[in-house]
């Protein structure tokens, strides 16, 4: 995932960007700080006005690094009100500008204290280009991934890219073998076989049960995708969709029918990997288009052993991914 | 408008809620206030937490109206980022805490000054039933269908409504037969068997594209839904699919990489029906809980007849749908 020699070598680095200066420490790639001061703003990559979520392209420049510019991806994202706190809001603290009042309705805006206005920022950085083309808003397109297309197109695009160090998948190994993130981890099943870790997506800060968002990660290796699975791997799929459910309903109080249980197909890593999510949150990547029910896929596998291996898929690529480039350079689309 | 009494009738009140207490001026309903102060949380109505709006019910007090205490409902709603203040959220002013590090991503919690924080507020009071119940949030389970829960619950439920009129689908019947909206008719095929009609659906304008959603409504009669369909129907499947799209083509220049084409099960009216809508549509019924891509049901009943007969379908249902209380009666949720 370092394919980006800027600010990958030091470790205690000086930030100097715009009118802030700053010591800050960063650590391969790693952003230790305290405030959001010393990124320069290059451009808004997306901004999508409804989930309150902006995507922005940032420079980071450090004078241990030859003075060069680390590339970065900024996504802010507002946070959803905190039911612990709305009557804290409902307080003296908040101030109001009035915009609008007629008899019954009145409009204001509002401004919260800090403590009250959190919002989620991600920064990745080094950030590689395709970073900053998957956060980029693009048109979408619908492609139709046969068997064979996959074989001839997709599987060699995976492995060049594997080859290439671009798709690396070694953070996962390291969650698997607790050498990153041991303390996130919500539940394990050891079992080489069928057992999984359970741990938090990155997308939910772990105390919102109505905003739940978990990841299953088999500890079986080699299993890229959905596409990769046949009837031999129902066991571990049914392993990780009664244990993943019971832990959830023991340690978060939700049952199975207030969870989304589902793969992507693409998937964004090819580890294999599920989604759980609380059904009430709407969220992208819950569409027909790229979302397979575990349910669906245990009963397709028992249906048919090898389903999704001869499956003909149909899910959207942006236009500038490089896996819909394939697959407009072999005529596909 | 003014059917609460409770809070209609002085002009200037002092609130007292719980430890604030404030002295704030009230005209028929309409909240004067400098701060969000003295509105006392009696509950959360709905909270949206991926468009970030929560919807309150609250209790309004006055000294000044017999200490009686006046309903209002309160929407917040988070507003989105605005471009032209992102340089100066990423400053010193917005303090961060660490809530995850690795090599590439990190992730924190940013606490940006009032005046980059901004919300809506919009305050109904008085606020009657209706209004309360039209912000109130009903909740939404996952149920699943086997094919002998259909069989022994949804089909007796459905027919017993058919009888009792509640699902009429004459309104179908009128349009195949063009008795009514017959100039809305985009394209038809007047086959019996494998025919059909495709018109606009009522929530697009026929004009712009980017939001282009039609309907295809076959000219059969008897087939209620998906679980209906068998290997026999394909023809007809596939009738629909390739004119479909080829005329939606040609009248709007959408491609079939362009378009998103499925069923919803449960769909909202049991007469067969497809749906075409723009890909680029972020749109509710598009998830994998209820949307069933054209391309994938072909191939399905292709590999097995029976595969919708058979299939367990996995849907959503909100706690006070019928059909959700028929499930419930069964002990089936």
């Amino acid at each position: 995932m370092n394919d980006s020699q800027d600010c990958s070598a030091s470790n205690a680095k000086r930030i100097k960007i715009g009118d802030n200066e700053v010591n800050e420490k960063i650590t391969t790639g790693t952003v230790n700080r305290s405030t959001l001061s010393g990124i320069g703003l290059v451009s808004v990559l997306n901004d999508n006005s409804s989930r309150k979520v902006a995507c922005l392209h940032g420079k980071v420049a450090s004078d241990g690094n030859d003075g060069q510019l680390c590339d970065a991806v900024i996504i802010l994202e507002k946070k959803p009100f905190d039911q612990n706190n709305l009557q804290q809001l409902l307080s003296k603290k908040t101030k109001l500008t009035v915009d609008l009042q007629n008899d019954i309705y009145s409009t204001f805006t509002a401004f919260p204290p800090p403590e009250l206005s959190d919002i989620k920022a991600t920064i990745i950085c080094p950030a590689t280009e395709k970073h900053i083309r998957k956060y980029t808003k693009q048109k979408s397109f619908i492609v139709q991934e046969t068997a064979s297309d996959y074989q001839n197109i997709t599987l060699p695009y995976l492995e060049k890219q594997i080859a290439a160090n671009v798709f690396n998948i070694q953070w996962v190994f390291n969650i698997l073998e607790h050498k990153v993130e041991s303390e996130r981890i919500i539940y394990e099943d050891p079992d080489k076989e069928n057992g999984f870790i359970l741990l938090p997506d990155m997308k939910w800060d772990r105390v919102d049960k109505t905003a739940l968002y978990v990841i299953a990660i088999p500890h079986k290796r080699g299993l890229r995708s959905l596409r990769d699975l046949s009837a031999e791997h129902i066991p571990l799929l049914e392993n990780i969709l009664t244990k993943g459910l019971a832990v959830i309903e023991e340690k978060f109080g939700l049952k199975s029918s207030e969870l989304r249980v589902y793969f992507h197909y693409q998937p964004s890593y090819y580890h294999l990997h599920i989604h759980f999510n609380n059904v009430e949150l709407d969220m992208p990547g819950t569409g027909a288009l790229r979302a397979h029910l575990l349910a669906d896929v245990i009963e397709n596998l028992t249906l048919s052993g090898n389903y999704y291996r001869n499956k003909t898929f149909t899910f959207e690529l942006r236009e500038n991914d490089n896996l819909y480039l394939e697959f407009q350079r072999c005529g596909k689309v």
